[in-house]
């Protein structure tokens, strides 16, 4: 798990340079069509980067998104109109039979389809009219790293894709953005010593950061066995926030940006609570900073040139270090990240 | 808690009575005109209750429904496309700023929106063109019970109106069979107390069942400070299951239809790794009867006429098992429900 993470900018290198390619050729076909909705259809890990999608997309495109729910397609037989809808299916295998059979009723309906897989020969990318391929190499880790932070490239690219103000000069700033976070690896795993005895958690992120809130809780259980929730900030105020007591653990996403006033008010009330809470932030937030919490400080994001939120760019770089905690508290552990008990690489479900 | 729990029945017959002739009236309006999405927004318990929506709405009508994300519009002030979107807004107080914004940016460009919320004086009900009211009473608990079943109960109203083919009939029977799953409340109160020192849970529904989970592990969460996780018995097995050691208490809802497949595998799967599982079900579910588990069971459920799916009309007793059981564990906790620590019964969020 670690050696994957720390090919990530390698992987978003590849990635980027060929589906920056076949982003251009969408673009192209897209022109002058806006479909009616966006409908992401993952699981797992991919939901995550979907989820990303779901934000990222309708405030870059202003066209409604969609998460799927397949049990719709596959349990219930129901007949959505998907007509002039766009599909993308999300699958690092390409082989989940549920999501697969979204992107197939969509298909049938004459809407256009998207994958985005590791596999080039997969059912997923046989069945999509387009599909991105994440281009990280053989995933050995049933942990997946490197194909997240791909399959959220591939979002920013379907966004520039559908005419987003996506600039590709961003984009190519993200593998040594990525690089600079990977420097943490040795900070991170003397952190990570302090956590050996955790079991449960909160991870917050709100808005853009939402999806890494989901992906470090996911690695958090899958890795390290911790019943890790997640939550935006606003829907943790709604209930949650009363389970949270003395030495409660938070892990909080806390880029500067429209978000930051509303994470602050909430690291003030759990502070209150004297909870136990870690930020991870990069140098450009520099209130955060002055907080002098406890914190994973990312060095400062690159200038960026797109019309977008500023903190439009950090999810890639800011998942690192929470993979990085992830792996190295499962070492703490004594447990073995690649070979999580129970799971296997491919999961089927009906 | 229990005394708006116990309200349930009659709060729902209240509701049934007048939403159904507004149901009438929209269906008139609407005969004909099918919008090109549905767009549901909310938060907390209400938020909950969209999500069964969410499914309830594609499977009995095919038109595509999305969860709002409201920071997308308040935060990053997104214009996102919305005319011919349905947009209903869900808030017991009416009062939720930002599910209200979703709704007036809907308003602006012409969409059709609807509001379903307690008070006739909101914020909400004048913001929204058509407004449900839930006719629970004042709900005093910080924990959201009776608003719950009554937000649920306006979906299918909603799904009618929009011409699926819910029958009123079988609403009609609900009140009764919620009255019968209240018997249960001493059975129910004897199994609390073996779970006092419960500190962390999983809740599963799949499908229709989904967000019943959701609202089981909030209810958890909120009255009994249990870090309480709810998944899809589909997401589950994508990576979360390699946190369930022996004696891992998990909860599932398992009505009988096509989500029972599913969940029985996955019981197998529990069973093997000696987890503690307790179902909830009802007397139709025979097969989940034979298996002799650890089971609290709802009474038969009733005769129904529609042509939906045979669990459709579970959701709203199959809650109250839920409710009795985090109200009576709280008492065992020696916590009081109706006053969690740190919340208050209207939040604001940015």
């Amino acid at each position: 798990m670690l050696e994957e993470i720390r090919q990530q900018p390698a992987a978003l290198e590849r990635t980027l340079r060929d589906a920056l390619r076949l982003a251009e050729r969408l673009k192209k076909r897209l022109a002058g069509h806006r479909p009616r909705l966006i409908l992401l259809s993952a699981r797992g890990t991919s939901d995550n980067a979907a989820l990303f999608g779901r934000y990222l997309l309708e405030i870059a495109t202003g066209i409604p998104v969609s998460l799927a729910a397949p049990s719709v397609y596959t349990l219930y037989g129901a007949s959505v109109r998907l007509d002039d809808v766009l599909v993308v299916a999300i699958s690092q295998s390409g082989e989940s039979t549920d999501t697969n059979l979204v992107l197939e009723r969509a298909r049938e309906q004459g809407s256009l389809s998207i994958g985005i897989t590791n596999e080039a020969g997969s059912a997923l990318a046989n069945l999509a009219e387009y599909t991105f391929l994440v281009k990280a190499g053989r995933e050995r880790s049933v942990a997946a790293t490197k194909t997240y932070t791909g399959q959220l490239l591939c979002m920013y690219l379907l966004a520039y894709a559908l005419g987003g103000p996506v600039n590709p000069e961003d984009l190519r700033r993200l593998p040594e953005w990525t690089e600079k976070a990977l420097a943490l690896e040795e900070e991170i795993a003397e952190r990570a010593e302090r956590y050996r005895f955790m079991d449960h958690a909160v991870v917050v992120g709100r808005g853009l950061a939402y999806a890494n809130a989901f992906e470090f809780a996911l690695k958090l259980m899958e890795t390290c066995y911790v019943v890790a929730e997640r939550f935006s900030s606003a829907d943790f105020l709604h209930g949650p926030i009363a389970m949270v007591e003395r030495s409660f653990p938070m892990f909080l996403f806390t880029p500067s940006g429209v978000t930051w006033p509303a994470m602050r008010e909430m690291l003030g009330k759990l502070d209150q609570l004297k909870a136990d809470s870690l930020v991870i932030t990069d140098q450009s937030n520099r209130e955060a900073l002055e907080l002098r919490r406890q914190a994973i400080v990312i060095p400062a994001r690159l200038a960026r040139k797109s019309a977008l939120p500023e903190e439009v760019y950090t999810q890639i770089p800011y998942i690192v270090p929470a993979q990085l905690f992830a792996a190295c508290l499962a070492a703490e552990k004594g447990l073995d990240p690649d070979q999580p008990r129970t799971l296997t690489k491919v999961t089927r479900t009906l």
